[in-house]
């Protein structure tokens, strides 16, 4: 058996070691012991079974709580060893662990496992016998700091009762803090702890005890390696001037023959590579990659390959040698076809390796510029260039995506598909796009991270810069099958995933569709300041279900003072909504809003967001109203998300927001939740730096 | 003081009254019949302090627990009264309530409130100190049956617990169903009791005590009126072959001078109405509604009116006169302004009943019956005709909606601003529109309903025949606010909003276009008859997509059993994954689709619901999928709905499964969250006969 459970005994030592409160205990041998034993622990006392191989002692009646005096102790004593003989006939005895019993308190557990993704997780919640029935919990990533374990603690419901719910007194804090800092060291510390579970400890105003502790220890678990961070990927990479295209072809259908027709309209070198031919496209082929170089005396920047699995090593190789620094492999039949492919996938990695070229894929649709019309892939058409970059575990969502009416009016600067991301990975893709000077946002498409611990190190350097909207997949357990069948990925725990995203500021989308939608809000007005917010309406429906979305997304409807109020009441006509939303009132047109967003402009300082909502109605020049809107966003420093809401009449007035960059939604729910995803974003990795969380 | 708190002891007795247990105790004036009583209630006891001024008894040291003999009570008697008479010297003491304690068990309270729109509301949940943390709580429309308790208790988690949680014994549910089902009656036959709260209730296995009982009372609350069901509008009031329109206006800017533009197109008869022209748009115009059957012989089916409001009663009696049985009041001024207006609408509503006939409005858009060509509104042009009937409390989102993009592709049949519904309200809308032959099923836009339990009573008796999407605004406390400040309305509290729509099976939905989504949803496929689904796809993004979205929205991805993967393995290639979502891999072109589907329709026995997700890739041309799909959907008798998600390239796909009814999304996760909120409403209320819930 590798994973054992640790003995109660020894995992009070332990703990003790660390410098955290357990009851008095000792381990009784016998009746006499126990007797003696009772002599520290004092009365009321709880006896309980001790054995490894009884997981669950309650189920055997191995333990018996509230014994008063030394007669009890006898005589329970005795019944509960007569008990768990008959029950358990075949466990190993080691004794009766007899404690002292920790008065009533308030019940928290603190937990802590290995994610496959993210290393060591601490979690913290509700405890007692109620844990699964509450789910009341919250992660970190080790190592914790104070910060981190007060925030822990905060997002969860039980908080309030620590803090002193409804006139109680508050529970020592400190002490809580202190255990969950310790047991973190300690899990940090030894490799051999696979995980653990301290349940429940209980805390009151005086202390905090951990009462029953579970660990589950692995001798031959080894120290995790430490993966060194790579040689960053430079921005450089994405602008190449020539590209070779190994396994082109001239027959339709192949792989290699779409991948030439979509590099058809790159402005730069195209090498179709392919022994079999002459020309390929009206283009001179050449044998090999390294004939190139020998023929033209050019090195291509790219190498794309599309051979069979088989002849991809010989390819790496030839091309390597002759200096070919950047390859995408569209290539299938490596890792997620089973173990010979991952042999052959890691033997192309090290001879890539070998000559210092960076591998893109394998298994992948291929890279996309817009705005150089480079296409290398075998799929879609090229998208509307713009600032939004797009990096994605699945080839069919990039062909969705880059079709257009998913992005709504965002434009991409890049588009990768990252494949089995044997060398390259998300990370390296991002600090490329943070450098190209025109990626503005990302979206990512996740199944799975490679090393979620660096993922997570390279987004934090780059975020504040550049917003990162993610869509995980495999979240449920169908879905993680799912992502299994498909990529040979093993998709983590999505409520690690989550935490991991809340740390770095990686803004978590539930859909593609709303992943580009905050793209897209985050490219044209960056992070938010903070979540004040005002909304500027002149149709009652829209303010009323503002107001409704605002709660929702725990966006702040400012209340207007006296003196904003006063100021709108010299312009808007009786009969507006006195308050935030400011509605107008049916018959208003662009001029009313002129004035009340002029109003806005001088009042900048009260709010971080203007949500303009309009219907197409008969008063509103849908033109003129979106020219005011984006004199309103250029005179403010401020966050405003346009939500001019209709269709075919006001096309012409979207026209004039998206050529000024200002971005708009056709339906109100959408703004409110994309902006409060951002905001939440912001507010949970520390970006409101002004803000008392 | 109209609502007063009863003393405890005649809560207890009131509760005693209907057959429901409470503690042993007695009223003690003094220590002597404290001491009396404690034979009574037997040791360990309670006390607690008996006055009505005094809401919050251990805020201010009035209760005390625990007390074991005699001694132990009289100096606990004497100390609460020294301390209750300290902290609250005004407060009248009526004596002291000796009650037994009630040991251990698990506490839940029940409640009782008053909710303006829909009246009395049971509340049950976990009880206890705890209450706001854990806010576990369900609610349920008076009267209870049985059923009905105990859904309610399932849909809270503190169920598990009662049910037996971890090994524990099932606690008594039958006494616990009796006592809420004797308070709800209690409740109900008594219109002096405002709201109750019993916490806590505790639940053991044994018995079921209400521990703390609040009521609060009205003696001047008056039995509510029953409000008398109106005569049914009938379908054929919306197909109307001659209008008049009294405030008709050659003058552009004006409201009837819109009303007069858009009724151009409409085929039948208008008869412009204006005292003070001779001619409008061409028409002869009439002075008075009456002249026009002087003149012509003619009853106007329907009149819209768009006179300023203190016109709008001479001209309501004018026509009532002349036989008109339908108006539309457009005009604005009513209740929505105060006192004086509402006064106004009251006396239009009169004379009209007067007359028999039947005001939509006023303050009003209008109405619209696009397959007639009829618009008679001031507002935007006419939408694509189609199955879905839209009636709405807001202006400018029927503007938004008619504009089209919102609504998808999906038509509509009539759309109907309501206005302030002083006479016909969203249930005669819905029943005329369930009798007109041509719609399939609508959306609702609410703010706030007139009469609550008439309009679930109607809606009941059509829901099965034109399933119902409704968006409930004004749910939040700014929402409610603005709501009001729009419409004069008061918004109902949400909770009890969506508990309503639940009983009556609306979909509830969380924005305009996810309304339109789900209506069209089930216009075209119906009520599906259960939940388990399968995945068709070839895209192995979309497929890990669909389980994590299949499991957010509880939709079952069946699990294929031997027979389906053996003939699945048969068409599909090497590497499919093997079950469902069936992956059936990158390169599947539409003639596996086909094959795929060809089984799935062999075996619909096993499925409710069937999602085609398609991404525009090389291999899949989208017109042939299409006809497939379409294919698919006409021989299957289950919910087939469409995922073909892409932009310019999968258009023409798009267009015939659009001509053919079958839905389509182009966002995965809207295609779960829809298809979700159908089941889920059908569940709940207990469409799927054959489901044990």
């Amino acid at each position: 058996m590798p994973a054992e459970l640790m003995l109660e005994t020894d995992a009070y030592s332990l703990l003790r070691s660390a410098d955290i409160d357990v009851p008095k205990h000792r381990l009784a041998k016998n009746c006499t012991e126990a007797v003696e034993a009772s002599k520290i622990t004092g009365f009321p006392l709880v006896i309980k079974i001790s054995s490894s191989d009884i997981a669950h002692k309650s189920d055997v009646g191995g333990v018996v709580t509230d014994i008063c005096d030394e007669k009890e102790l006898i005589f329970e004593y005795n019944s509960l060893l007569m008990r768990v003989k008959e029950q358990a006939p075949d466990a190993h005895i080691n004794g009766v662990v007899v404690a002292e019993q920790i008065s009533a308190g308030t019940e928290v557990f603190i937990g802590g496992t290995f994610d496959p993704s993210f290393g060591k997780v601490i979690s913290f919640g509700t405890g007692g016998t109620l844990v699964e029935l509450w789910k009341d919990v919250s992660f970190r990533l080790t190592p914790l700091n104070e910060n981190k374990i007060k925030s822990m603690i905060e997002e969860t419901k039980i908080s309030a009762v620590l803090h002193g719910f409804r006139g109680t007194a508050p529970l020592n804090m400190d002490a809580l803090i202190k255990i969950i800092k310790n047991l973190s060291k300690l899990f940090e510390e030894n490799d051999s702890i696979i995980s653990f579970d301290i349940n429940p400890v209980v805390l009151s105003t005086e202390r905090a005890v951990c009462v029953d502790a579970r660990f589950i220890t692995d001798i031959n678990s080894k120290k995790k390696e430490r993966i060194l961070p790579a040689k960053p990927l430079h921005a450089d990479v994405f602008k190449p001037k020539s590209i070779a295209v190994a396994g082109a072809s001239p027959v339709a259908g192949k792989v290699g023959y779409f991948v030439m027709q979509n590099l058809l309209e790159f402005k730069g070198e195209v090498f179709p590579v392919n022994p079999g031919r002459e020309e390929i496209f009206g283009m001179r082929a050449f044998k090999k990659v390294s004939d190139i170089k020998k023929s033209t005396g050019k090195t291509p920047d790219w190498l794309i390959v599309a051979v069979p699995a088989v002849a991809v090593l010989g390819v790496i190789e030839d091309a390597g040698e002759a200096g070919v620094k950047f390859a995408v492999i569209i290539s299938a039949g490596f890792k997620e076809t089973g173990e010979k492919g991952a042999k052959l996938e890691e033997e192309i990695i090290k001879t890539a390796k070998k000559y210092n070229m960076r591998i893109a894929g394998p298994n992948c649709l291929g890279v996309m510029i817009p705005d150089m019309n480079l296409n290398a892939t075998f799929g879609p058409a090229l998208p509307k260039p713009g600032p939004v970059g797009f990096i994605s575990q699945s080839g069919a969502i990039i062909s969705a995506v880059a079709d257009r009416d998913i992005t709504g009016n965002v434009g991409l600067s890049a588009i990768i598909s990252v494949g089995n991301q044997s060398d390259l990975s998300f990370s390296d893709y991002m600090h490329a796009l943070a450098e190209d000077g025109k990626t503005k946002a990302v979206v990512l498409y996740i199944e799975e991270l490679v090393s979620g611990r660096r993922f997570l190190e390279d987004v934090q350097k780059i975020i504040h810069k550049i917003p990162v909207a993610a869509i995980k997949s495999g979240r449920s357990k169908k879905g993680s099958a799912a992502a299994r069948s498909h990529t040979g990925s093993l998709a983590g725990s999505w409520e690690v995933y989550k935490e991991a995203f809340k740390t770095a500021g990686i803004v978590t989308a539930p859909s593609i569709t709303r992943a580009f939608q905050t793209a897209g809000l985050l490219a044209s007005e960056g992070w938010p300041k903070g979540n004040r917010a005002v909304v500027v309406t002149s149709a009652g429906g829209f303010a009323v279900l503002s107001a409704d979305y605002a709660e929702d997304n725990n966006i702040e409807l400012i209340e207007l003072d006296n003196c904003l109020k006063s100021e709108l009441n010299a312009v808007l006509p009786f009969g507006w909504s006195g308050n935030n939303p400011i509605d107008m009132v049916g018959d208003a047109g662009d001029k009313r809003y002129a004035q009340t967003l002029d109003i806005l402009i001088r009042h900048q300082d009260k709010w971080d967001i203007a949500f303009i909502a309009a219907a197409p109605v008969t008063s509103i020049d849908p033109v003129r109203l979106s020219k005011e809107i984006v004199r309103f966003s250029k005179q403010t420093e401020k966050m405003v998300v346009g939500c001019l809401i209709g269709g075919d009449s006001i096309k012409p007035g979207l026209k004039i927001l998206n050529e000024s960059n200002v971005p708009n939604f056709s339906e109100l729910s959408d703004a409110f939740s994309a902006t409060g995803d951002c905001i939440k974003a912001a507010r949970e990795a520390g970006f409101f730096s002004n803000e008392d969380i």
